[in-house]
């Protein structure tokens, strides 16, 4: 089986969810790097991204980590999610998650997803999420 | 130091998070029941609830538990949540989100959060959460 | 299909786990109860019962849930398990884990377990535990 | 302040666990490695290491690794762990536990721990981790 490309996923990613504000930098190799843009909507009081949006930002890059090795397979689902937050992303850059799959089996994935500032060094969050693949795939 | 009302917390969540569509249905006695309305925008392929949106519920319901023990301390922040996703949220009903506290510390709070789709017995998903608390709280 | 008893899953129990100091105390209507007789060897450097003590009864006490739904079937296996630390387990109490599956369909578990020192109400931790049941069950 | 070197932190390991089958390999630069023996006391049914082993050897990576940067201070307590199990590991295999601190605030400190069956290259489990840190430290 051919994998999808950086391009068709990210064609996938706006049909599937025409709302999203993500976008595919990097994907391959067991691990896929998403990008989302910060502004005013993505913020809480006191002048952060909102734990959502970081959550939201981890959910994509495991979702295209897993599609750039299983192929297109819409089915895919969340399982679990677990986010540790760890320092206050500041409000003007925008959200990088890096993704890793330390699984790929035939019918759980596992993945950890770092969630950056964009052009700072320390991780905002961490995510570790399990993903289940249909049996079909 | 008298804790804070329903209307209190309801009118403060609305000042602080002008966007959110979660609104207080219960709070007090160490737990907090939130619901948010869903449409089109809160929906993914497939018609079912996007995992986001019930983080935010939950988020938000541990949110009102802890401030309605402790009172109205905007500077409470989130540092962990885990979410397992267990049914599929039908895309007509609104989600509910009902948190118990089970830790009240003075720097941590640890609670936990069945989400529901309203009118239906199984949780569609459950978090656990932990909350930093500010010393000066 | 019949389900197993409580002295049928205290027999496998012993038989499958020869060393373990799990008891069943009760199983049945998707939940079970697990005690840990707590002595030198559990405990850790400032009298309190060390980590994975607590995280094995609440392990044990996920699996006697599951096979008290499914029959005995070896096979179940944890595929994830999340533990809040949340009070100081005294050294001279049992702990008893107090198991609730939230989920049980043909290929995954889902359940929570709180965690007690014997005699005292507040909950000394509490665990979400996830298990893989194979397909043939 | 003198950052304690492995040897000691071997030392206080021996001293504070004397039951401990934990042996300190590496440790610095906000990481530690640490190696478990396997015997018939650490497997279960089916010739696979037990699960509270693995959480064991992870909790013990943290802690040593956290004790490498903020110096021998015996009040680091877990909070959370969360684990998943990835691979089955044979039973003849130690296991490596290798923690990278991701964060090392004054009062909370975050890491993951990849497990290993030494001499394997993939990871039978993922472990995430926080510890509360004293005060006074």
């Amino acid at each position: 089986m051919r994998m999808p490309t950086k391009a068709e996923l990210a064609a996938f990613l706006k049909k599937e969810f025409p709302q999203t504000k993500c976008t595919v930098v990097e994907v391959g190799n067991k691990s896929a790097t998403i990008r989302h843009e910060i502004g005013v909507q993505e913020l809480r009081p006191g002048g952060t991204v909102s734990g959502p949006v970081l959550m939201t930002v981890a959910d994509v890059a495991l979702y295209v980590a897993i599609l750039g090795e299983i192929g297109i397979v819409p089915l895919a689902v969340t399982t679990s999610l677990t986010i540790n937050f760890m320092r206050k992303p500041p409000a003007d850059r925008a959200i990088i998650g890096v993704c890793k799959l330390m699984k790929l089996g035939k019918s759980l994935a596992v993945g950890e997803v770092s969630l950056y500032s964009e052009g700072l060094d320390e991780p905002v969050a961490h995510v570790v999420g399990t993903y289940s693949i249909p049996r079909a795939a």
